[in-house]
C-alpha cells in the first residue's frame, strides 16, 4: 500500500494537491490506432483515460515515455499521471481495479507514487524497442500477429555486423519522417541482431534496439534497411553512406508495424531523475 | 524433391496407384470450430482440405493424429492423405504451394511421401500437450489468445507432485466426457509441471502431458484438477481417490481450451509403424 505522505514522492508541478503517479503498462497494438488520442480512433491513450476517469475519476493528462504507432506493441511503456493524493487506492489496488475495467489488450503491470523529479518522457535514459522476425517457415501461428514473416533467409551475423555502424550520435534523417521543425539527432546505445530459441520460432530473429530516444519511424526504417543487408540487396559501407546522407532513399522499405515492440524504458537513479528531465526538455523540449 | 518411385514409400492401402503423403501442421485454434469438419463451421480439416483440393485437385480424406477441440491449438499436428503419385508436385513445393492457399492461421510445416506401414493415426505411439498458464499478473497481452490468465497465485511444484499419480495405465473415465462405447482406459507417460522463463512471462506455467492417446477434454480436465492441487483446494491423495473412482467429480473445472496445444506427436521406427498401427487398431479401431 502507498503512504502519499512520503517525503520522496512527487508532488505534481501544478500544485494544488497532486500527486505524480507512475504506471508501467504492457498493450497489444493489433487492434490499437497507436498509443496518443484521436478523434474516432481506438488508442491505447483513450483506454486507459477512461479507465483513470472509472477508477479514480480523474480526467488528468497522461504524459508517455514512447509514443508507439499503430499496430506497435508494448511491454514496459511508461507513463506519468496528476492526481490528488486521496484520488490513490494504494499501489496493488490501482492495478488491480485498472486491470478490471481495461479491455484484455492493455495491462497495467505496476503502479507507485512518482519518485521526485519523475516525468515520464523527459526523465528517461533510454528506450528499447524490439522487432521480431521469422524466416523459417516455422512460426508458430499463434504469433503471427506480433512477427514478421519474411520469405527468404536472412543472414544475421551480416545485419548485426552492418548494424553496427549505426552506433552513437548522427543525425538520423535518412531513417525518419521529416519532421522540419525537430532535430533527427539521436544517440543508439546498442543494437543487436540475434538468432534465438524461442518457443514461438526456433530460428526467430530479434532485432534489439536502444537509443536516448527516437525520431518518427525510425526504428522500422532501420528494420528495413537489415533486411536489405541480410537478403545481400546492401552492405555495411552503402549503410554508413546512406546515414551520411540524411536524405531518405529507396534502397529499403519501412518494415511493417506489427513485428515492433516497446520493451523497456529506462530511468536514472531517482536523484538525477529532475536533471536528466531538465537536460532532454532543453534537448528535445 | 520427391522421387515418388522410392520402394519404402507406402502405396495407400486403397491402391488404384494412390501413395499416402503426411503433413506437419500448426495452427492457431482461436477462430476454428475445432480439427474435424462440421457443417456450417470454420474446421482445420476444411481448410486444409479446400487447400489440398485447389493444389493437387485431391478430395481424399485426411486422417489426422489428433482431433483438437474448438480452440485448441497445435504445433505439430500430423496428418496423412492418399493422392495419386503424380498430383504430388515435390515436398519443397507442396509445403509451399498449400501455404500460398491456406489462411495464415493454418501452417504446413512439413510434407513428405509416408514410409511403408504410415498411419498418422495409428501408428502414432504418443500424443505430446502443453497448457500455459499465466498467474503472475505479468502476461504479455500478445499471447492472451494462448495462456489461461488466472488470478492467484498456484503451488507449481505440489501441482507437479500431485500429478505423477497419473502415470502410468488408468481408467481416466473421472478426467473424460462420457462415450459408453469407448474405453477411457490411456497410459500417462509423462506428466511435468514447470515455470519456466518464458519471453511472454517470466513466470509462465507450463503443464506438459504425453500420453499413447487421450480421450475427449482428458488434459483440460487434468490441468482443471491440478489448478485446484496449486490452489490448494485438492491434494494429491483425493487427486488418486477421484482417478480411482472413475466418475466425474465437481471439485475441478474442465481448464478454458485456449491455453491448450497439441505440441508434438511421436512415431516409431520406421520398421515397426505397420506393427504400431496393428496394435493401435485392435485396442482403439
Amino acid at each position: 500500500m502507498t503512504d502519499p505522505q512520503t517525503p520522496s514522492q512527487q508532488p505534481a508541478p501544478e500544485g494544488g494537491g497532486l500527486l505524480r503517479f507512475r504506471l508501467v503498462l504492457a498493450y497489444d497494438g493489433s487492434d490499437f490506432a497507436g498509443w496518443a488520442s484521436q478523434p474516432d480512433a481506438r488508442t491505447v491513450q483513450t483506454e486507459l483515460g477512461s479507465a483513470l476517469q472509472r477508477v479514480m475519476r480523474s480526467t488528468a493528462r497522461i504524459t508517455v515515455a514512447g509514443r508507439t504507432d499503430a499496430g506497435v506493441h508494448a511491454l514496459g511503456q511508461v507513463c506519468h499521471v496528476d492526481l490528488p493524493a486521496e484520488a490513490w487506492p494504494g499501489d496493488e489496488a490501482a492495478v488491480r481495479r485498472l486491470n478490471a475495467v481495461l479491455p484484455a489488450d492493455v495491462r497495467v503491470l505496476a503502479a507507485d507514487a512518482a519518485p521526485v523529479g519523475f516525468d515520464a518522457r523527459f526523465s528517461a535514459r533510454s528506450r528499447a524497442y524490439e522487432y521480431l522476425i521469422s524466416d523459417t517457415g516455422m512460426l508458430d501461428p499463434r504469433s503471427r500477429s506480433c512477427v514478421l514473416v519474411h520469405h527468404r533467409r536472412l543472414d544475421v551475423p551480416k545485419m548485426h555486423m552492418a548494424g553496427q555502424v549505426l552506433l552513437g550520435e548522427h543525425d538520423f534523417a535518412a531513417f525518419c519522417k521529416a519532421r522540419p521543425e525537430a532535430s533527427s539527432v539521436r544517440t543508439v546505445l546498442d543494437l543487436q541482431v540475434v538468432r534465438r530459441a524461442d518457443p514461438r520460432d526456433p530460428g526467430l530473429i530479434a532485432v534489439d534496439i536502444t537509443a536516448d530516444a527516437f525520431c518518427h519511424s525510425m526504428v522500422r526504417s532501420v528494420v528495413g534497411a537489415l533486411v536489405a543487408v541480410g537478403e545481400g540487396r546492401l552492405d555495411a559501407r552503402r549503410l554508413s553512406e546512406v546515414l551520411a546522407a540524411r536524405r531518405r532513399v529507396s534502397l529499403f522499405a519501412t518494415a511493417p508495424a506489427h513485428g515492433l515492440a516497446l520493451v523497456a524504458v529506462e530511468y536514472p537513479p531517482d536523484d538525477q531523475l529532475a536533471e536528466q528531465a531538465t537536460r532532454a526538455r532543453r534537448y528535445r523540449g
